[in-house]
């Protein structure tokens, strides 16, 4: 079993598609080039083109002589940059990660500022408009416990029930005191001693047991509406009733997106 | 006056060289083809390639109509998504960021994890040695004040003295909490829903007037060896005594560092 950290930017997503280079097809080269085995992984969570990992789960069977624990090294000598392994271990030959009752973490995250930041844009998504912390945070509150989460899922979903359980949804800023002053004085960017930090960041982390496609990003696409003043908190309760995508927010753009870890329930 | 950010990995750094792509020749172009005047602009600091900025500084004069305001604006619709104008405004015609006093501000990012982490790659250095952050913030104590920094700058230096004032070293971590847990048993990125924030980032964070080159590169290579134990965090004081830059550490990589910002002492 790998922990399989990647950034999103340069793949067409995880899963194997003929002629295009994916986390996947990335994965099974460098393993036939370590063990000499044709090896395709089984991917805990076949993310879409250009979201992130830091805790992806991919487990695949071999006959290697590599002790599971070496895996991580061997394979990190091969891998390009943008994909690492953080964690290899042996686990039972039955274990499948799709298969198995787990919680997922993700976060997306917002640059908001007043112009782009260019060491940002590939990890965040960017929006000039102000956004409230605590109306989104009061919107989320919404979301926890087991809904039919229909209006939160793309239409071209294959899943056969769209019920879902989020057990933690939590909206925090980071870097807020910097962007404050740039807000209210561009020129604090270059004067008063306080230089700007990394600039204000909203993230949204979200964990639950399973996601319809598309979820967390018509999520953070619905609690930005939310932020801007849009629609009031209490209206994501309508939303989640509605059970119509068209009552929820856009879906939120790719590169915000980081699946943040697998918690599985064995 | 600019002041811009950008993600220095695809530039050969600040200044304009023959056939090269650098932050200074898009900035030209750009106000070309917004004023039709050839402008070339004058930089507060010429970052090295490969280094980022949050605020980095540029003046020069135009006959344009549009308000000095607005060519953040407009240079932003026409600029890369890797350099992004924050500010801009009108200052008095003979004033020259390089001629004024001034403090300037660096972050230099280090990566500290047992593996690197893709998502952080471009904008930190990584090391998987384990670093002691409370002796780097001692170490790097020794360094506030005016002292003569020719240990800490690259022999091809062009500088008539190596006196430089520094008004201030921070070292600081981010995101221990997580990484503390991965570095104890490193299931816990998949387990005990923990699951890892962004993992730990040491910063060191310098203020002062004016910098020799790669001076705080070579700063952040010399607080990493005391940081791995390499030498104790007093060793510093005789590198600078030492006046030799054979004495100091190695010049840390580029991508690690990041101009915040400038402060103008008018």
């Amino acid at each position: 079993m790998l922990t399989v950290a990647y950034d999103g930017t340069a793949y067409c997503g995880w899963q194997l598609q003929p002629g295009k280079e994916t986390i996947e097809s990335v994965l099974n080269r460098c393993l036939f080039e370590l063990t000499g085995e044709t090896i395709e992984v089984i991917g805990a969570s076949r993310t879409d083109s250009g979201v992130h990992a830091l805790g992806n789960i991919a487990v695949f069977d071999t006959d290697s002589s590599i002790p599971a624990e070496k895996f991580s090294y061997a394979l990190n000598r091969r891998l390009p940059e943008d994909i690492k392994i953080r964690a290899s271990k042996e686990v039972a030959a039955d274990f499948h990660p799709r298969h198995c009752e787990s919680i997922k973490t993700y976060e997306y995250r917002i640059c908001n500022a007043e112009f782009p930041i260019p060491t940002k844009r590939l990890y965040t998504h960017f929006t000039y408009v102000p956004l409230d912390v605590s109306l989104m945070s009061r919107a989320a509150a919404y979301l926890v416990g087991e809904h039919d989460f229909k209006s939160f899922c793309s239409v071209d979903t294959q899943a056969q029930t769209t019920v879902r359980r989020i057990d933690d949804v939590e909206v925090w800023e980071e870097g807020a005191d910097s962007i404050k002053n740039a807000a209210a004085d561009p020129n604090a960017y270059t004067g008063n001693g306080k230089a700007p930090q990394t600039g204000r960041e909203i993230v949204i982390r979200v964990a639950g047991r399973g996601f319809l496609y598309n979820m967390v990003r018509i999520i953070a696409g619905t609690l930005m509406e939310v932020g801007r003043g849009k629609m009031p908190p209490g209206r994501v309760k309508d939303i989640l009733e509605a059970c119509d995508r068209q009552a929820a927010g856009p879906t939120a753009p790719a590169c915000g997106l980081t699946l943040v870890g697998y918690e599985f329930l064995l």
